[in-house]
Parts: structure tokens; C-alpha cells; sequence
């Protein structure tokens, strides 16, 4: 069989997908731009090259069966070369290159039907000025590419603000967009694995909460009707038959005050807001992502406890790899600790994360954040 | 913090312990001693070296913050000498001083009042001619030291077989012991982890069945009246409490036709019957050796699902990494598929196993069953 993956990117997902891959008896090498940038686990199985250069990804993917990556941060041509080589690449070039430029990702999710919030592509500022003539002050400019945990953005609340964010965002000839200001009552996402032969497993519907934009806790399953799950379920599984993706996506949603669900946009890979698959269902993301590139049978997405909670660890300045209150978190009963071996915190750096299980929400709840709360990175 | 743990061994029990080791940012080295012992998974912290050999054992201690093992045939003037620097080791040489020599373990079991089944060390044939005379045909006559699976035993149904049985085992001055023969209902197995504090935690009781000496399947937790059980759980406490054991231990035990439970052996270390814990249980046998051994806080043992089965896959022979039937094994739901990555695999060979959850006995045993018998090593 061929089982030997190589991933582009050796950080905390390429981690734990090679955990899932070791227990399942599959090879996995990952390519790092620089050898620091391998977690210590993976130093072992690191190969040291810029993936962005489309012969150096192609000589890492000529040395593996099949190829996949732990951002979508990649460019394209690499993923193409490796194509062209004949090597199978999941996701492949052309999801990478509809999803990395965020307003060709929603235009894609609009031709497909798809509730996303009002949106234009913009290349000068008074493009911004008739985009909020018809749509309304205060406008959201984003950057097209490059985007993520918040960088890039920019809420522009009146005409007088729109100078400093434009010459702000539109560097290095990126190419921005604008979008409604779109007030939602909150955030929710489903991780969705997708097989080459149409087989789709949805994962519940996660209720998210970001601080300083980055993913800070998750509860799954929503406190959200049924009905409204079921039309996000719905949603997220279009959503990835759209941009026709192989191996597991995650599709973050916001709620409207008046209930209605929006697409805000799809990651491309394994995501931080399906972390606690790792515990709480029968298959994690990182598994059924295995199994839906290498074309085998997908695990269930069932949960094994009714209620999880995941609560991230982020670095609050510089520190060494392990916490300060390490000793004290492992006593809290219930709470799953992953640290992912970091050999420095930083300030908003993800370190690690928590997950509880519990009978009920409040029960994982308390556990995941009482671990939570006794760790300090830095 | 002391956060570099080196194991003694690069096999899967050391890989499912650097699987734990690495969700808790902890750091694993493993010695072994042939580069092509360290399973794949392992080769990137792998260091050739011949722990039998005090000095080299003690070189890669100094390596490392502690010292742990996978398998308990450790010369233990290694661990004497690694102790004498000052460097932690768990399970101690003393603890496995008294286990390697079974006749010794059962002494001290026995001089604790724990119930053993009676047994007596010889130097001659005639030593086991004066026990069977007191005890009666049959007895088993057993290695002293280096017995597991089977190996290492004869059952002797009568004096005109001793001859042969001794001639067999007796070599390299290997001492031998007499036992007298046990029938036993079942077999039963308990996990318990003790740390360096005296703190213990006891996993369930599961039931363990055997094929060709090997075991085959684990079932927890037993279906055994719950006096038995809790009598079964005191005795193992008591057991690894009367060898001084850190870390976690494997004790097996008989269920003899009248339900008396006699204590048959301890393993100083993770063990096949505790697989399980992995899916089953909210803190892994593996996850709570390396708490053990850190002196952090114990996880708990608690079941996630009411029921558990495993069985494990033997190779049937010369044949590859991954069996035949991988591919209609991973449809099999809720079974969950660990396939150790051995380079080959051989007749006896322990190369995976499966564990499945379930709300009932059944349910488990189906989906594990259905999975291990799709699989074929060889």
C-alpha cells in the first residue's frame, strides 16, 4: 500500500496528524522551511526546504506516496508541479487557489447558492465608498490573500477612517475586498472529512468564541436548535462540495440576530475548532483526514460523550515550552492536556489546548477551564 | 521542569508511552539496541546502545532528566548504576530485582500474605519429585528468570516426563522453580499505577484470554461478581505496593474453580491487557506512567464508555508493515485500528490490535472481533 505522507509544514496540526498516522501504521515525513520550525517531535521525520518553491516541494513529494499540508498557505504552483509529477496532493491546487484568495472563495460559495455576508472586490478606495453607498457604513476591508486570525482586517466605521486602513492593508500589491459589517450573535463552525468518492462525514455543529480574534474556546455540541444545526450541517457539506474538497475542511459560520446562518469562510485542512475530536468522537478530524487522502472507509464523527469543551492555550509572552502551573493542571479531573512542545511561548502563540468531556456542557466546561485557567505560557 | 524521559526499548509499548509523552510536551530518547529494534515512528530519538551494559546504560541516562523501560529484562546493574549518578529510574532496580526472578516475586508476594499458588525453587530433578509428593502430578516446571509468553514453562504430568522438561529448560545456568499445576476458570488482569507519594490508581478488572500462550483478547471491564472484582483490585494494589512498584504495572491473576483469585505475576510496566485504556479510559495506562514516574498528579482510570474490548493482532507468518484487509478493517465502526509499524512481520509476532467501546459487552466484542478477524499479518 502506499502509505507514506509527506506533509508540507511541521507545526502543532502536522503534529497531531502524524500521532493519528503513527497509530494507524502509516510513514509520514514533513518539509519545514527551517529545521526550528519542526516541532521537537517531528524532528526526526523533518526535511528541510521552502515548500514555496515548486521544484523543492516536487523533490520532497517525488521522496513520499501522497502529499497534504497543514496550512493553505502554500502557493499554488507547488501543488500544481506536484500534480503534473503525478503525486497525489490533497487539497488539491485548484481548492488551495479558489480558498486562499478569500473573495474568489466567496464568490464560489455565492454562485454555489450560499449565504455569505455581501461582498466586493475592490482596487481603489473610492470602490469602498459606492460598496458602502448601497450597503451602509461601517464597511470591513479585508486583504484577498494571506489573511487569518484576524491580521488583515480592518472595520471601517465612517469615509474619514478609510485612508489609514487602505494604505494600511494594501502592501505588497495585495489585493483587498470590502465586506458589509455584518453584527452576528455568534460564531459557530463544522469540520466536515470529504473522500474522493463523495463520502462525507459532518462533524457536530461547534459553537466558537475568539478573544483578539484567535479561536479561544469551543463547545460541541451548539446550544443551537435543531433546525438551525441541521441547515449548518447542510451548509458546511455544501460548502466543501463547492470547492470540490478532499480530506477534512473546516467551515466557520456566524448567526445573525435574526437567525440567519452566513458562510464566513473555509480553512482548507484540519482546524483548531475540531480539536476536541481527538477525544470526544469516535475519529478524530486528524484520522478521517488520513483516511479520506489515502481513499480509505471514513471513521465516524460520533461523540462519545454527549458535551466537550476545548479551550486554547496562547502564549502570554516569552516563556519556555512548559507552563507554569503544569503540576497543578494535570490534577483537575477530567481534562485532556496538550501541550504541543513549542520551544518558546510568545504573545498570542498557540501552545497548547485543553479538552474536557462531560454529561453535560457545564460539566466539560468547568474541567477545561479550570485546567486552563492554572497554565501561564510565558 | 525535568522533562526528557528516556526509555529502555524502542518497541510498541515504548511507542504508545512517547505517544502520551508528546500530547504533554514532554521530551522521549529511546535506546535500542539495534538501530532496526526503534520502531519507524521512533528512529528520530532512537540511540544504539547495549543497556545490558551499565556504562553505556548510564551514558544515555545522562542524556535524559529520568529513566524508564518497556520491558523488564534489563540487566539491573544498569539500573544500580544509573541510581548511583543520581538519576531517577523507574521502575527501581530493587523492584526489578524481585520481579525478574519469578521465584523471588512470588517469596515476596507470598510473604505479604498475598495468595500465590504454591511453588517451591529446585536445584535437581529429585526437588520436584519430594513437591509433586506433597502437592501431586501434575506440576509445572518454570524458568526462574527471562519466561514470558509461554516460554520458559513445561507442564510435567508425571516422573517418566521430568527428564526431558528439565534437560530443556535448564540452560545457561538459567535456576528453575517448581509450581503446582493450577486449573483456573479464567484469567483476570488488573493495570495500576502508584506513584512515587503512595497515591494508586486501580484500572477495572478485565478478563484476559489467551491464545498459544499470547494474549489474545482483553474484556473490561470482567464480568466477574463485584466482591470478586473488588478483591481481585485489593490484591493487585497490594501486589505492586509489596514489590515497592512506581510507575504502572500490569498483575495477573487465576480465578480457580472454587473463585479463589491467586496472584499468577506482575509485569513492571505498561501492559498488553491495558491497551485498552487508550479509547477507554479518561487517563491512558501510558499517560499515567510518565505522571507516575514525574511525580505530577494521577489521571483517572474511569471508564468513558461502559464497556471495552481488545484483541490483538499476531502475525501468521513472513509478510509486510500493514496486513492484507486494512482497508475493510477501517469500515468497521467504532473499532479503533493501532498497527505498530514493525518493519515485518513473523509467526507470533505482535504487530497491532484493535479496541472497540461499547454500552454493552457485546456490542464491543462485535466490532472488535469483526475488525481483528478482517486482518492478516503475513
Amino acid at each position: 500500500m502506499r502509505n507514506h505522507i509527506g506533509i508540507l509544514g511541521g507545526g502543532q496540526l502536522a503534529q497531531m496528524l502524524t500521532q493519528a498516522a503513527d497509530a494507524m501504521g502509516l510513514t509520514v515525513s514533513v518539509m519545514v522551511k527551517r529545521s526550528s520550525d519542526a516541532l521537537p517531535s517531528l524532528a526526526g521525520r523533518a526535511v528541510e526546504g521552502d515548500w514555496d518553491d515548486p521544484a523543492t516541494a516536487a523533490a520532497f513529494a517525488r521522496r513520499v506516496d501522497l502529499v497534504t499540508l497543514e496550512n493553505e498557505f502554500v502557493n499554488p504552483l507547488s501543488l500544481e508541479t506536484i500534480e503534473h509529477e503525478g503525486i497525489t496532493v490533497f487539497p488539491t491546487s485548484t481548492s488551495i487557489r479558489l480558498i486562499q484568495d478569500k473573495w474568489h472563495q466567496k464568490e464560489a460559495l455565492a454562485r454555489h447558492q450560499l449565504p455569505v455576508v455581501t461582498s466586493q472586490a475592490v482596487s481603489e478606495v473610492s470602490d469602498v465608498v459606492a460598496f458602502a453607498a448601497s450597503n451602509g457604513w461601517p464597511v470591513v476591508l479585508k486583504r484577498r490573500h494571506q489573511g487569518y486570525d484576524g491580521k488583515g482586517n480592518a472595520t471601517v466605521r465612517r469615509p474619514g477612517e478609510l485612508a489609514d486602513a487602505w494604505s494600511r492593508l494594501a502592501v505588497n500589491e495585495n489585493g483587498l475586498y470590502v465586506e458589509a459589517f455584518c453584527p452576528f450573535d455568534r460564531e459557530l463552525a463544522v469540520m466536515v472529512t470529504r473522500a474522493q468518492n463523495g463520502d462525507t462525514v459532518l462533524y457536530p455543529v461547534v459553537d466558537t468564541v475568539q478573544k483578539d480574534h484567535i479561536c479561544h474556546t469551543v463547545t460541541a455540541p451548539s446550544q443551537l436548535p435543531a433546525a438551525l444545526a441541521q441547515q449548518a450541517t447542510t451548509l458546511a457539506r455544501q460548502a466543501v462540495e463547492a470547492i470540490g474538497g478532499i480530506g477534512t475542511f473546516g467551515v466557520e459560520m456566524f448567526l445573525t440576530p435574526d437567525q440567519t446562518i452566513l458562510i464566513n469562510e473555509l480553512a482548507p485542512r484540519v482546524h483548531n475548532s475540531g480539536h476536541y475530536t481527538i477525544e470526544a468522537c469516535v475519529c478524530s478530524q486528524f484520522e478521517n483526514h488520513l483516511r479520506a487522502i489515502m481513499g480509505l472507509p471514513l471513521g465516524s464523527p460520533a461523540m462519545i460523550k454527549p458535551h466537550a469543551v476545548m479551550v486554547n492555550l496562547i502564549g502570554a509572552g516569552d516563556g519556555p515550552a512548559l507552563p507554569s502551573g503544569y503540576h497543578e493542571a494535570l490534577a483537575v479531573s477530567g481534562a485532556h492536556l496538550h501541550i504541543y512542545g513549542k520551544s518558546r511561548s510568545s504573545k498570542g502563540r498557540k501552545m497548547g489546548h485543553v479538552t474536557a468531556l462531560g454529561d453535560t456542557a457545564d460539566e466539560a466546561r468547568m474541567a477545561a477551564e479550570k485546567c486552563a485557567a492554572l497554565l501561564r505560557f510565558g
